[in-house]
């Protein structure tokens, strides 16, 4: 990308929105300026006018995207490429929902057939301990459901379950058992009855340290129950992994495929299955068909109309050229409390890297932090500094229906929701247009960035659109800087230093080897410090 | 402190941590560093060994704090010294829990009497409905309590609830109303029972918007139960604000001080009521008791060997002099999920300005992002960027002895505590070292800086010592930096237009008013799409 044309042309531009013409309270008093500066689908609107950037700049970035052929990568991606080339894998998680656009139907027919086995046996499944035709050994319903679990096997999922609960009772509630410290399990286990408790394992691999240590103690709290795996245990995992072994009875297995990575995984059975545990399979259906309304908008948009697109490239345009190191994800929904963090793992695992697909060092290294809180809360929290101290770019995300539909009174003379989105909009000018002040502690320089993404309620649809729309945006990304939004190889190093010292920590317990002559010596000094349960 | 003798020695000594000897895999080869760049008191240990620095940078980072009068300053806040220029007022959280060192006892005798008043009260309240004493009107005991707040009203609190509960059962269940999306009340109210709750408002004005518009649906709710607020609701706030008016009678109401800002009140009434339901006033103490060894040790330490001063140090060295622009906050520990949010909250809002204390422009503004999620969660999640993507200083914490204390198996040899830890070690090291690799991709550069602190438990008195040690921390950055760390001016100009749309809004619902003619563009166009439910 740093040596494309485009890139250069972009490069050139960024000091003119140094100039107060180019101040962001001058350029949005151009009426014109959100209709020319905003893109919609039914259900999905993307305000880009609070964007430091104008046409020039916008056509010089769909330029780009053509230079780099995003859109033929990402229909390159769609069809089975494969596009993950350092890991030699297709990265298919837009087949999981392709079954009405027929460009989105990857072109090895097996892929479509897999993906329906698992959907069938999903929505038979759920639907069978929903409806109480599969219960425990006593005849009783199930009633909750822990995913064990982490990283891309739980956030999505976690994500869309909360954003679903707003408005629909879940008939299976779910729990997330994700972290291997103990304190993540001792507490799962004070929310739930053991007898009406599934534990749905998710690992591809079925190795995962931290799952493998959970479903440890999972087994033997079985044990301790006097249950069984075979009535209790459902696993997400490969073909043939030891978490699909026959001589290991469980309630049920479904199947997870090597071209869906864990980031991208949510539409997969590792969300299929606990959402339609909880919400039923009709409603989990109503998620995908809301992926592919975005998937298909995606493959077939032009550039300068392509919503994941156009917020790919104002994030290339912020980061690489006008040097913001951050980006905030500020949803004014309760409900999308957990989107944050899902974007957090799908946006930095994906494109936090130092070379590019072919291994070449980058100039600098790619991606960039995101973070964030629902709205209000974050202006009680850290908008003091998105403010007045170094800026970052927000992306605003509105609900315009919110789940709750009980019995509500005003305020101030407006309802919660109201004073909600009178607070949205608010702080979307506030920092694009500041204000002089007189005392230097009361002025606002303004002239900080955001988009404010709407869509129109909690619905399954909605969400699916969402949540499609970042794993666009956050390949496009990908596809245009030149690295590979698919594999993580960052994460190895951690693995490989923590089995060295497991392994002492288990030589340990076995009174195998008490010398810690030949560890690290930082690492020796924990490790004792941890066995005597005090520092030094 | 742009223009002091030591922020210049330091800028000349930044180069040097460019160049391959000061590489952090060669420095930390030096057996002796771990000793040299660590502090500890009983339970609290801070390793720095693992920071871009060595002795000379350390010298003068000290020079630093003396020539910057940092503990002087410390001192003469925890004495009452109307230290929150800007607003006229003293900063005295240290107040709260200074009953044993003569030293952190204001000057001014009436501070304590308040307090003590307070913490009477508040002991002699929360015991009744605790031993059921205090019951609803059909003598039944309260099993639930909301606490109504946003920001400092509750994120410190929710922060030490969820580490307390790991080893404590609570006998009052907290839940947080904090924001004003009225899902966040829908949400609150499944998971209560409206005969055994209390409703802890918060507020010290009592006039916070979404606290307030919260505190109208409490109203509603418990009418619509037949309840009555004398019987189910608690305020906290100012002295002779409208919830301290004896004509909207309560159940209780304890008293807020100006002196005491949000984001530094957990140990204060705020903290204290709910925590003090929860878990018991003596559990409460204990905490009290963490916070104030922490400050007598800040207090006291001379800036050598003070680890709340030092950390202050660090992170100034880290962000304005070596550029680093956010910070990872990383628990290796469940209890800690709030942690982040609290320290984000605290650091944010209070070291987030564009100006110093006298009102003159910063050469740029101060403050760094602050975020993170417990580990080994964090791992799954963007530590692929932190290894491989753009730097960013990490502070890990780990806990030695965690909460649960139930019955557990290994998994490859070792307790989870163990495999928490050993990945704990193990990330530290990998930041620091990287890794050479044939394999671009599979190459790690290395020397990303990072703290570790690590408590003994997660016992009261050292939460308390961690939630103090954040506290100075943020406050002696502020010192040095010549901010006032206890203003947030950023926050008023969203609220100012907040409050013109809200008007509008007002307007509209009372049918007094359907002309936006006159409203900023982008306002009149949500406005009118919030109305519709759709855009456009």
């Amino acid at each position: 990308m740093y040596a494309s044309d485009s890139y250069r042309s972009l490069q050139k531009q960024a000091t003119r929105f140094e100039t107060p013409d180019y101040h962001l309270k001058q350029m949005i008093k151009n009426p014109e300026r959100l209709g020319e500066f905003s893109l919609g689908l039914p259900g999905f609107f993307f305000d880009f006018s609070r964007q430091r950037l104008d046409k020039t700049v916008k056509n010089i970035l769909c330029d780009l995207a053509e230079e780099r052929g995003a859109k033929q990568m990402f229909a390159r991606m769609a069809a089975g490429e494969k596009v993950n080339t350092t890991e030699n894998r297709a990265a298919l998680h837009t087949a999981c929902r392709s079954f009405s656009d027929p460009d989105l139907i990857p072109a090895e027919p097996k892929i479509i057939q897999q993906m329906q086995k698992v959907s069938r046996a999903m929505r038979s499944f759920c639907s069978d301990i929903r409806e109480g035709s599969i219960t425990n050994t006593h005849g009783q319903a199930f009633t909750d459901a822990v995913v064990v679990g982490i990283g891309g096997s739980y956030l999505g999922c976690e994500c869309v379950y909360n954003a679903l609960k707003a408005a629909h009772t879940p008939k299976i509630r779910l729990h997330f058992l994700s972290n291997v410290d103990i304190d993540n399990f001792g507490e799962v286990i004070t929310r739930i009855d053991p007898e009406t408790c599934l534990w749905i394992v998710v690992s591809k691999s079925y190795t995962t340290t931290e799952t493998m240590a959970n479903l440890a103690q999972v087994w033997a709290f079985l044990e301790r129950h006097s249950l069984l795996p075979k009535h209790h245990l459902v696993t997400i995992t490969a073909k043939g992994s030891p978490g699909d072994d026959p001589s290991n009875p469980v309630l049920a297995s479904f199947h997870m495929f090597d071209y869906i990575g864990g980031r991208y995984s949510v539409s997969s059975a590792v969300g299929g299955v606990p959402l339609s545990l909880a919400f039923g399979p009709d409603l989990f259906d109503r998620f995908l068909k809301g992926c592919s309304i975005m998937d298909s908008h995606t493959l077939h948009a032009p550039p300068g109309e392509n919503i994941p697109l156009m917020a790919a490239l104002i994030s290339i345009w912020n980061i690489q050229i006008l040097g913001y190191t951050a980006q905030a994800i500020i949803p004014y929904s309760c409900a999308l409390s957990k989107l944050a963090p899902h974007v957090q793992q799908l946006y930095m695992e994906s494109l936090g890297k130092g070379v590019d697909k072919s291994g070449t060092p980058l100039p600098r290294p790619a991606g960039s932090i995101v973070f964030g809180e629902p709205g209000t809360n974050a202006q009680h929290s850290f908008f003091q500094l998105a403010h007045q101290g170094p800026a970052f770019p927000v992306e605003f995300i509105g609900v315009l229906c919110p789940g709750y539909k009980g019995r509500q009174v005003t305020a101030k003379g407006v309802y919660n929701h109201q004073e909600l989105w009178a607070n949205l909009i608010a702080q979307t000018l506030a920092l694009a247009e500041g204000l002089d002040h007189e005392v230097p502690a009361r002025a606002f320089g303004g002239n900080r960035p955001s988009s404010l993404l709407v869509i129109d309620d909690l619905s399954p649809e909605s969400i699916g659109m969402l949540v499609s729309f970042y794993e666009a945006r956050t390949v496009f990304e990908g596809f245009i800087l030149g690295i590979n939004p698919f594999d993580q190889f960052g994460v190895e190093l951690g693995k490989v230093l923590a089995s060295g010292i497991r392994k002492k920590m288990a030589d340990q317990n076995s009174n195998l080897d008490h010398d810690l002559t030949h560890v690290d010596p930082t690492a020796a000094f924990y490790i004792r410090s941890l066995s005597a349960g005090k520092m030094g």
